[in-house]
This record gives C-alpha cells, sequence and structure tokens, in this order.
C-alpha cells in the first residue's frame, strides 16, 4: 500500500531536566513519517518549510524512503519554530516560543503521486487544512486516521466537528477526549464522540498507554512500556500514531484484531522515541530492537488464563 | 490449600453521586474474604467487632464458606464505624466519621484450625498487628500478602518498614508506592521498594489497572475495565487483593505466568465490586458471570502480533 502523511516539519528546541537542544529537526509530520517508515516503504510527506531548513534534515527523511515531493520549500520564509521546556516529572510543559513562519500561509499540495495513497493520515493542524488534504486527494483514500489538540477545540469546535465527522479514526489524548465529549468517564466520551462520524477512537493516555474503540464496542487496551525515566517525551504521541498508520498501511488489514497490532506497534515506536531527544532515537532503530520491544510487550501484557478455573 | 485474611469487619455509611447507605457491611477483610472466596473454599478471617454486629452479616459470610472462628465479638463494645463521602468524579473521598471502637484494644487470636494455613493475608492495619499475626502462626506461611496505606506511612514507617520487610508481596496503590520510595517513577519506585524485602510488589493504579512486579525485574501490566460509571469505589482495592490471592491459594502456583491470572481474576473482581455500594454485588455472584468478565478482559488485552512483522 502507499501512506501520505501531512504534518508540521518544523525547528523545535527543547528542555527537560536532562539537558536541552538547539534547533533540531521537529514537528508532528516528522515524527509521523519517520515512524511509519519503517513499516510501510511508501510514505509519502506533505508539509512546508522555509529556505532556512537544512538540506540534511530533507536528505535524513529521503534516507527513510520518506518520499518529500510534498514538501514545500518556502523561499524567504522561514520554518514553523517551537521551543518548550518540561517540568521536572515531564507531565506539563511550558511553550516558550511559537513562530508559524511559513506554516501561517501552508496551503497544502498533493503531488499527482500521492493520489493514489489507500491511506491518509492528517497529523495536528488547523482543521480546515486537514479537511483540504482530503478535498484535494481526488479519490477518498479507504483510510483516514487525524491527530488534533484541544487548541483547535478551544479556537475552531465547529471547524474541527467537521473534519472529525469526514475521518474514519480520531487519535487524542484523555484530556482532549473528555474536553470533547463533556464526560469524564472515557467509555462515555468514547461513545459520544463515536457518534459524530469516526468508526475508531484512539485515546492516549501516555504513561497509561492508549485505548483503541470501535462502534461496535470493542476495546482494546494497551499499556506504555514502565520505565525508569523519560527522557524527552515530544513527539511521543506522534511516533505512537505514526507506528499505528504504518503497520496499518502496510499490512492493509482493517480488523479489529490487526488493529490492536498496529496499537503494539505504535506503542513500541512511542517508548523508543522517548529515550533520546527529538526524532534522534526514532531516526537509528534497525528492525532488530523493534523487534525485541514487542516482545517486551508481549510478556508485558499477554497471559494464558482458563476463564472457568474457579 | 487455605487461606487466613486478618483484616477489618467493620460497619460502613457510603455517599456517592448516586445515593448513600445506611450503616452497612464493610471492612478490608471483609472485602478480602468475599472475594477470595469463590476462589479458595478453605477461606478463615481474622478480625474483631462488637456485640452491635448484626448476626446477619457473619451468616452471610458463613455462606459464603468463610470459616470465622477468628472473628472475636467484644461484648458490650461496638463495631469499628466508617462514613465517608465521595465527590462527584469518584476520584476523591472525605472521611466523615472514624470511630474504632472494638478495634482500638484489636489483639487478633490464630484459631488452631488456621495454623496451617499456607497463604496469609495481611489487611490494611496497624503494621505491629499485621505483624503479630505473622509471629502467632507456628509455622511461617508458604505466602504471605499484605496491603497497607498513606496513613501508616505517615505516622509508623519504621513500624511498617519492618513489616514490609518479612513479607512475601506488598499491594498498594500508585501514589503510596510513590511516597514510599520518593520516586516518581513506579519502575524506580518498584526497584527501591523490592530491595526492603518483598519479592513480588503489586501497584495499583485505580482506573488503570495494576502492575506486578518481582526482583527478576518481571513485569506485568493488566488493565481495569473501562466503565461508563462507578458507583462505589469503596472496597475495590481489597477486593482485588481478595480476588488475587484466593486464586493463588487456590491454585498453589507462585510461577510469575500464574500470578499474571491472579492479577487478572483480582481485576475482575474488582470490576464488580464497583458497581453496587459496599459488598452487595461481591456478596451475590457466580461463576458464569465471572468467567464471562474474565473472557472480556481477554478481549481487551490479547493480541496475536509477529514481532518481526516490519
Amino acid at each position: 500500500m502507499s501512506l501520505t502523511v501531512v504534518g508540521t516539519v518544523a525547528f523545535d528546541a527543547i528542555e527537560t531536566p536532562f539537558g536541552k537542544t538547539d534547533k533540531i529537526i521537529g514537528g508532528a509530520g516528522t515524527y509521523i513519517a519517520l515512524a511509519a517508515s519503517y513499516f510501510e516503504k511508501n510514505t509519502n510527506l506533505i508539509s512546508v518549510v522555509g529556505d532556512d531548513f537544512p538540506e540534511d534534515y530533507l536528505n535524513m527523511l529521503k534516507n527513510h524512503d520518506i518520499d518529500i515531493e510534498g514538501i514545500q520549500i518556502k523561499k524567504g520564509e522561514k520554518t514553523f519554530f517551537w521551543a518548550g521546556k518540561y517540568h521536572d516529572n515531564m507531565n506539563k510543559r511550558d511553550t516558550l516560543v511559537t513562530e508559524l513562519n511559513s506554516l501561517a500561509t501552508f496551503d497544502p499540495i498533493v503531488p499527482d503521486a500521492y493520489q493514489t495513497s489507500d491511506y491518509l493520515m492528517l497529523g495536528n493542524l488547523t482543521p480546515g487544512i486537514q479537511r483540504q488534504v482530503i478535498e484535494r486527494m481526488h479519490k477518498r483514500p479507504k483510510f483516514v486516521m487525524m491527530d488534533t489538540m484541544n487548541f483547535w477545540l478551544d479556537n475552531t469546535p465547529e471547524d474541527l466537528k467537521e473534519t472529525v465527522s469526514m475521518v474514519d479514526l480520531l487519535c487524542i489524548n484523555d484530556e482532549e477526549a473528555q474536553q470533547m465529549s463533556g464526560e469524564h468517564s472515557l467509555m462515555s466520551a468514547a461513545e459520544k464522540i463515536l457518534a459524530e462520524g469516526p468508526k475508531y477512537l484512539i485515546i492516549k493516555k501516555g504513561a497509561h498507554g492508549a485505548l483503541l474503540f470501535d462502534k461496535d464496542g470493542h476495546i482494546f487496551s494497551a499499556p506504555a512500556l514502565p520505565l525508569k525515566s523519560v527522557f524527552d517525551p515530544t513527539g511521543a504521541g506522534d511516533t505512537f500514531a505514526g507506528g499505528f498508520i504504518g503497520y496499518l498501511a502496510k499490512t492493509d488489514d482493517l480488523s479489529f484484531d490487526n488493529m490492536k497490532n498496529a496499537i503494539i506497534f505504535g506503542s513500541v515506536m512511542a517508548s523508543f522515541n522517548i529515550e533520546k531527544f527529538g526524532t534522534e532515537r526514532i531516526q537509528e532503530l534497525n528492525k532488530k530492537e523493534i523487534s525485541k520491544r514487542v516482545k517486551q510487550f508481549i510478556e508485558l501484557t499477554q497471559f494464558k488464563i482458563d476463564p472457568n478455573n474457579l
């Protein structure tokens, strides 16, 4: 199959209790495409950068077999820049700088070669732009997944609702699910959100893992890998989403059982991502270490029980 | 095998957003023994009540094949009484009344018939009393599990430490694990606590499930059943512990794989407990509904993955 990803490609400057970085490559599109590239060999990326964006970073993406024809390079403009600082226990972060730059006028172009993609992943962006990408595909992809964030819930709720109604799978975190639905229970939140259009909902719970729901009442719960420390959580949610959609596109099997596996591969990718700054860790992974970590998840969660042994 | 439980048998008055109760039967010993009784048919209970404690409640325990020879009935004294009120989202509760009554001078007696128990469960109590029960067994049981709470961490930390060092398994919640170890990460907390003596540690995470750790670095993660609402969380942790130790005593298999199954049966019992006030739901369970819920946990958590499919 083939996967098209739309999302930011950016400069990030990150500070955690373990240290700080200069401007390094970041952005939802970067994390998603990198994570997906370990599974789906035909991964395309739609984004925009300024002409200050280093050739080296673009080559790094290409070296992961990511097609970057969809990344517009805006002459005389600068690349989207975000700087943030994490608190001691990594649960909260302060945004220090947000410079939209070339992202402010982002008008996504879907190259001809991407038009046949069966899988489309909409990284967190203005809901209107996410919708534009769906509309600019000549044929609606077989499966559309989207991420979003509380900023759009607060600022463009109607716009967000419209985009959500057009996708197959919505992937958000627990607080966003609660805010979107007005429900404290994630079960009740899922029921309300699935009534708004999507067939599937993933609720990310950070250190507590992730839940997958479908309209038929199926639920799957996956833990996060228990860790002594998180070096840098930036991009963990995007990396999770990238691993998930990459595996789904590669296997092209939309059964609930296969989605369970996609959740595990997504969780595995996220568990690597937080080990180093930015995308450093997911730039350098190999198949052997990914398989090894899947086995850790199996140990962590799988049991053989006789339900009648009482 | 045979299981001896020590813990409070009490009156509880509970208020939740769904309603309130008069004085009903409560206490850690009650919840643990009731939950265990569905698995281990030789379950004994050591506790103390006043002579105001209704015969009907004692008969209810007997009807679950629980041996109550170890429950002392103190003439002229009243039964331990706790009243609490839950906040809207059930995450927090206020204690309205705590009357120790007969519990204030509790001097646990281990009847001869309990002396051969291979499994001992110490419900949350003064650490000194928990220790007395171990010491009053003529032969140390094969497996000793204990629960405790932040109150003892705050007020009798050295006493608690001594009791913890004598048991095989400590079962506490996430906040208690963090407080006991001074570590935010539950992985790091587990490492420190396991260095204090116990071979196994269970960390309960409420709606996020439970983690089981052993000294060799094995970890098992089980979710809680996702629910639309919690009717009354009182005793959920004790019910979990009771299902766990009851299954372990019944199967008499201390392998890590069997402990995983015990965690699942414990989680199943806890998921029932919160559906009605107090012990109401776990008084009336049948094997068929327990097995059915185990199957729900299998659906919720089990997957078939090829770790090399990338």
